[in-house]
């Protein structure tokens, strides 16, 4: 393993890590406790659950890897706090579109050369990336593996029923 | 700048978004709302800001770059939870606290040459190192990062009143 493919095996544990955590958090939910806020007047829990899918199929197109399947979903879930007004779509399509997300930025992520990893993501400019080479995919990644966290925080502040 | 420290770059990048937003997040709160609960029942902001601070002392030992200032906080930040009825330093003593651990791994951490990033923490055996060499000094820092956003998370859900 040299030193770049090291690397990307830590930035990459870093976003499993959170994946994994996230998809059993949310799996100890029952669909009802789903639309529970996290805290009183809060966001729901399935809202954060449509925010870190869309985002993550918003990640896709900053990486630079593909284009989004699902952006009429950016709408709700990104432009938007959550909202008991809106129709969002059922659990069960949510659920599918986080499986399939998730499955294609996962096979994505394990064929992308390492190499590839270090080249500048589509948010940022090429003279930007020239004057920061830190400004990469694999920091993109990165952010995003906190901002998994950040909302794992506020959803475990929901305790699980037993079905 | 080698790819070494490129990488390190990166990863310091991570931990330093994570502490200039926490302490963003902490230091918008009136003493009185350190006090508050960041949902009904659970974690005062209080305990999560000795908790962070206190684990970030305990980070210096992890990672073998020196002692805990001040290890006898891990009892009621680290091996308990929130506790409104142990008696906990005083805002001001956990503010200096907060400062000192932050700007000691600030000076630690920029005088560590980048090899150093890539050793052994003191968590795991030499054996388990040659297993698996992206178990270093820096997967940690970047499992601190994950964890700093995890809390902030949660501490958002509190709004800061004007003083």
């Amino acid at each position: 393993m040299d030193q770049q493919q090291l690397f990307v095996k830590i930035g990459l544990t870093s976003w499993n890590t959170q994946i994994v955590r996230a998809e059993k958090v949310f799996n100890a939910f029952t669909d009802k406790q789903f639309y529970a806020e996290i805290a009183p007047g809060k966001n729901r829990i399935i809202y954060l659950y449509g925010h870190l899918a869309a985002y993550h199929d918003a990640l896709k197109e900053t990486l630079g890897l593909g284009k989004a399947s699902r952006p009429e979903l950016f709408e709700i879930f990104l432009k938007n706090a959550d909202n008991k007004n809106v129709e969002y779509p059922s659990l069960t399509e949510l659920k599918n579109f986080w499986q399939s997300i998730h499955a294609e930025l996962n096979e994505l992520f394990v064929n992308l050369p390492a190499t590839e990893w270090f080249k500048r993501h589509n948010a940022m400019t090429d003279e930007d990336f020239e004057n920061d080479p830190s400004r990469n995919r694999l920091s993109v990644l990165l952010s995003r593996a906190n901002h998994i966290a950040y909302h794992i925080g506020q959803v475990n502040l929901v305790k699980p029923v037993l079905a």
